[in-house]
């Protein structure tokens, strides 16, 4: 028997935990009208494919930069089609399948400094991310229905 | 040296990274104007007042049926006034931090049915009503924008 606690969840847990979301936030990046994903918003907010971007921002360098140590600057998020979108989401997924398991465990614990500017642990920094794209897609929920659309049901993560 | 390999995080981390997550949505709750807490939406949706209820009856509840074994039916999510949905969000927030620790850390990983109906480890319960909690919020969000108030900044939850 262990000395340590039992986890909350251990690093698989989390990564399957997140895949579960990104799942769901494809489904809402595609239920937008393709002519409306960097267009619409609602008050003057950023449309939803910014959002996009800037959650494919973080998320695959944020695990590459934890695995390598090499933080690559972001690449642009110049709107672009919304089949492209879902492609770059694609990869962005099977590159998170492939670098998680490269992050040794301990290092979800230390403090890092992410892309030359954010302080904290991994793991924070991971929940981060994570809370950010729930967040940005709870907002993409209010921009389906402000244009009529039903959004995927926020329960179903298969 | 433990044969476990470490954990993404322990049970008192996740508690910790939800209470700040509460903070930040007491402030969010704070922000909208009494008389639209209950009221104003876009598009249809629930007003912020609904989903700040819903929010109430799921967390703590959650974490007192885990602990006890006890599920509680909800209360109702009846409107009220803004000072009085806060004196709730603080008598939840006292709740989960003393109701937290009663949890045996092997049982986050175990299956149980919640509410008589959700069947689950209680790990991914908890999880959906945290997740829950930052998708509604992000809505809040928005809302707060549609009535030209500035929402709090989201990385702060101090």
């Amino acid at each position: 028997m262990s000395a340590e606690p039992a986890p909350f969840i251990k690093p698989e847990g989390l990564l399957a935990h997140w895949q579960g979301h990104r799942r769901l936030t494809r489904r809402v990046i595609d239920a937008f009208p393709d002519e409306q994903l960097f267009i619409f918003s609602v008050s003057g907010m950023r449309p939803f494919g910014e959002l996009t971007m800037e959650i494919l921002t973080m998320a695959a360098p944020m695990v590459e930069g934890a695995a390598s140590g090499d933080w690559k600057s972001p690449r642009g998020r110049e709107p672009r089609p919304k089949r492209e979108m879902l492609r770059l989401w694609d990869e962005s997924t099977e590159q998170l399948h492939a670098l998680w398991p490269q992050i040794p465990p301990q290092r979800f614990l230390e403090p890092l400094t992410a892309f030359g500017q954010y302080t904290d642990t991994l793991r924070n920094l991971i929940l981060y991310v994570i809370d950010n794209e729930i967040h940005h897609r709870g907002q993409g929920y209010v921009y389906l229905r402000a244009l009529g659309i039903d959004p995927p049901a926020f329960y179903d993560r298969s």
